[in-house]
C-alpha cells in the first residue's frame, strides 16, 4: 500500500525534495530561476537571469542589449515544466541503474525498456511515425545520432571508399561539420545532393540528409536522390505538433528524433533513431557502445517521466502549449514585419493535420527571413546594426540575402526580438493578447 | 528560510517522493533491488535480481548458474548508497536545465561549475591528482573521452599521418577496439608500445596509452616511451583508494577519470579528463561538442550530489567503506586459492599511502588469475569447466593462460565466484568474518 509505505518511509527522500522546493521558490521576477546545482550564496542558490537582465533577482533591464536570436535553445517550454511541476518532478536514489546496462544477463542492453514502450506510444499517439517492426536505438541527443547513422550506413568495403554523404542547401551545418570531422576513410562530406544526381556512378555509395520538416525553412522536404546506392537519413527533428501539421506517419528507413525540439529539454542530450534494417540497427548499436557505452540511465529516468506527462490527456495539453505558443509568436512576427517591403518571410503552407483533425498553418522554430533588397547582401550586418543577431544564410549553405531567427528561445528573447524589429521596421504592430498560458 | 519554504512549497516534490521510496521499499531478500523506471505491475515496480535468483522477490537460487566475473559491472558499492540514502538522493524538476549550455551568454559553456570546483576538491582531498593550472573536460564515461584524447592529440597535419597508437599489453582492449573503430585518416591503432621504441623515426606522431594502476593487473606502469614525438594518454580510472594505495599525487599532461570505479555508478556515463594544454583542451571540447554537445545535465546535478557525499567527513566514509570490501575480497581469494599449484595471482607490492598515511596493499579490481600448468594453455576453458566465467588473456592482448576475473561486480556474483574456485580447488577456505558493512 503507497500509504503505508509512504508513512512508514518517507524519510531518506525529505532533503532531497526540500532543496529542490528552495530552488524552486527562489523569486527572480520572471526573468530567470535558480537551479539546485547553481552557486549557492548564504546557503541559497542564486538566480539565474535570462539574457538581458541582471541583479539578485533578474530584475535589470539593460535596454542596449542585443535581441539574440542566433541558436535553437528551446526555453520556450520552460513555463510548460514550471507548470506541470507535480508530474514531470523525478526523485533519483543514490543507488538507481549503476550498471553499464539494463539487463543482468545482457551486458548490452543499454535502453530502458519503458522509455521504448513510451516512446512508441508517443509515436502512436501524435501519429507522426510507425514504430511497428521498427529498431530503437537511444542517443546523447540527435547530434550523436547523426554520426552514428553515417558510420552505420558507409560501406565498410575499401574498394568503393568513400561514401559521399550530401544534403540539399539550405540545411543544418552540424551534418557538414560533424560529418568532416569526423571524416573517415570510408565517408566524406560532399555538399549538395543534387550534384550527384546526373552521374552515371552508381556504384559509389551516398548518403543524403533530408530534414523533414526542414531547418532552417520548415517546409517538408523530400530526397532528391534515389536508387540502390543511395541511402537516406531522416532528421525528423521538427516533426511534431509543435511545428507542424502532421499529414501522416513517417515511415522510413532510418529517422532521428530529439527530446530537444519535442519538450525543450535540450540539456539532458536524449534523442533517439527508428530503424528498419537489423543490421543497421546493430552497426549503429555498435557505435553507440564503442563511443559512450549507451547513453546516461539518469537521463533515461527523467525522459521517461517527461514523456509520461506528454503523453498525459492524449497529449492535447503539453501540444496544444506548445502550439499556442508558436502561433502567438509568428503572429506577433509576421505582423512586425507586415508593412515592410525590405524583409520577407519563408512560405509555409496549411495543411490538414491528422492529430488535431482539421487544416492548420505550420508554426515552425525559426523564421528563415530575406532581406529583399538587392543590396542588402550580408542580411545578417543589416540586423546587427539593428542590435538582433540570427544565423547567417552561408551558415547553412545559403545566400547571405537570408538569415535564420530562432523563435524557440525565452519570451524574454522574443520580445526582445519584436521590440528591436519594431524598431528598425519603423511601424507600430497591432496589439495581440499573448496567450495566458505564458504570459508572465 | 528553508522551514517556511517547506511548509508552503513542499508540494510538486511530493509524488515524485513517494513513487521513488515506494520502489526503495520493495523486498528483494538482499538479492535484487526495484527501480523506478522498472516494469510495474500492480502498480508496484518488480524486483530486478542478482544474477543466478529469480522470483518476486529473488528468493530463488539457481544451484547451477555459473559465476559472472567477467565485466566491470561496479555494484560493490550499491549498498554504501543505500545506507546514504539521504544525502545521495536527488529531486530534478520538470525544468532543470534545459539549456544545451550552463550559461546563458556562452553557448559552449558544457560544465556545471559547481561539479567542476567539487571534482577538484575531490583530488585535493584524496591527493591522487593535482589540478591547479590544468582544464577539467567531462564526457560520458571514460570511454568517449578517450576517443576525444586521441583526436585531439593526433597531428591534423597530413603529411605526417597517421599518428601510431600503442599501448603495453596486457591492456584495457577499448583503446584498440575503439581506436580502430573510429580509424580515420589522422590515427591508427599499432599494438605494442615497444614496436615503437628502436626506431630512428622521430617525425611520426605516437600516443601510448598507460593505465595506472593498471587494467588487469592493478599495477602502477610508466609509459615505455619519450621523446618530442610522444603523447602520453594516462587512463586513472583505478587511481583510488578502493583499489590502491595513493603514493602520490599525478601530474600529467592528460589525465582520464571516471566516476564507474570511484563511485560505482556506471550507468550515469561521467568521467573527467585532467588537461594541462590549453590547445589540447580546446580540441577536446570542440569533439565533445561535435560528437555529443557536451554531456547529460541531468547526470551532471547528479553526480555534483554523490560527490558531496564522497567528500563528507574528510572522505573517510566511502573510501574506507570501499577499501572494506575490497580487501574482504581479496582475502577470501587468496584464501580459496592459498593450496593451489594450478593457479596464481598478480603480486601487487604495499606501498605508503598519503591519503591514508600508513603502509598498505593494493586491492585491485581485477584478480589477474594464471593457470600455472603449461597444458592449462586456455585458462579461460579451465575455470569454464568449473561453471566459472573470466575475460580470457587475448582480451587483453596477453597470453590465455592468464584469466581476469572481476572483483567489483555484486557481493552475490563474488559469493558464487568463489564457492566454484573452493569445489574447483577442493580446499576448504578458512572463514572470514565478512565485514559488517556489507553483509546481507
Amino acid at each position: 500500500d503507497v500509504g503505508n509505505n509512504q508513512n512508514k518511509d518517507q524519510s531518506w527522500s525529505r532533503s532531497a525534495a526540500q532543496e529542490a522546493e528552495l530552488a524552486a521558490s527562489m523569486d527572480c521576477s520572471g526573468h530567470g530561476r535558480a537551479y539546485l546545482d547553481g552557486i549557492i550564496i548564504d546557503g541559497k542558490p542564486v538566480c539565474e537571469c535570462n539574457l538581458c537582465y541582471s541583479g539578485p533577482d533578474c530584475s535589470n533591464f539593460s535596454p542596449d542589449c542585443p535581441a539574440d536570436a542566433n541558436d535553437g535553445d528551446p526555453y520556450y517550454l520552460e513555463e510548460f515544466w514550471k507548470k506541470h511541476a507535480a508530474s514531470s518532478a523525478v526523485m533519483v536514489s543514490g543507488w538507481h541503474r549503476m550498471s553499464y546496462s539494463y539487463s543482468f544477463s545482457d551486458q548490452y542492453c543499454q535502453i530502458s525498456e519503458e522509455l521504448e514502450k513510451h516512446i512508441r506510444k508517443v509515436h502512436e499517439v501524435v501519429g507522426n511515425a510507425i514504430t511497428d517492426g521498427k529498431y530503437i536505438i537511444c542517443g546523447a541527443g540527435a547530434t550523436q545520432l547523426l554520426n552514428a547513422a553515417v558510420h552505420a550506413l558507409s560501406s565498410n568495403n575499401p574498394s568503393i571508399f568513400p561514401t559521399r554523404v550530401v544534403a540539399t542547401a539550405p540545411y543544418y551545418k552540424v551534418y557538414q561539420t560533424q560529418t568532416e570531422y569526423f571524416e573517415s576513410n570510408r565517408y566524406r562530406f560532399e555538399g549538395e545532393a543534387s550534384a550527384c544526381m546526373n552521374g552515371s556512378d552508381t556504384t559509389t555509395n551516398i548518403i543524403e540528409f533530408v530534414t523533414s520538416p526542414s531547418n532552417p525553412e520548415g517546409q517538408f522536404k523530400r530526397p532528391v536522390l534515389s536508387g540502390p546506392n543511395v541511402k537516406t537519413i531522416y532528421d525528423r527533428a521538427y516533426y511534431w505538433p509543435n511545428f507542424t501539421p502532421i499529414p501522416g506517419p513517417a515511415d522510413e528507413d532510418l529517422s532521428i528524433f530529439t527530446i530537444s525540439k519535442l519538450t525543450g529539454h535540450a540539456g539532458s542530450r536524449f534523442g533517439w533513431a527508428l530503424v528498419k534494417d537489423k543490421e543497421v540497427y546493430e552497426r549503429m548499436t555498435e557505435y553507440l557502445n564503442e563511443n559512450t557505452v549507451g547513453i546516461s540511465k539518469d537521463t533515461q529516468l527523467r525522459m521517461l517521466k517527461i514523456l509520461k506527462v506528454v503523453l498525459e490527456d492524449g497529449s492535447k495539453e503539453m501540444f496544444g502549449f506548445a502550439h499556442r505558443i508558436m502561433k502567438n509568436r509568428w503572429e506577433r512576427l509576421r505582423d512586425v514585419l507586415a508593412h515592410s517591403d525590405r524583409f520577407s518571410l519563408q512560405q509555409t503552407p496549411a495543411q490538414y493535420c491528422t492529430f488535431t483533425h482539421g487544416v492548420r498553418e505550420p508554426t515552425p522554430a525559426y523564421a528563415w527571413l530575406k532581406c529583399e533588397k538587392e543590396e542588402d547582401e550580408n542580411c545578417s550586418d543589416v540586423l546587427r546594426s539593428a542590435n538582433i543577431i540570427g544565423r547567417k544564410g552561408d551558415l547553412f549553405n545559403a545566400d547571405n540575402h537570408y538569415v535564420r531567427l530562432s523563435l524557440i528561445r525565452t519570451e524574454d528573447d522574443f520580445d526582445n526580438l519584436i521590440n528591436r524589429l519594431h524598431k528598425m521596421v519603423n511601424t507600430k504592430p497591432r496589439v495581440l493578447d499573448k496567450e495566458k498560458d505564458h504570459a508572465r
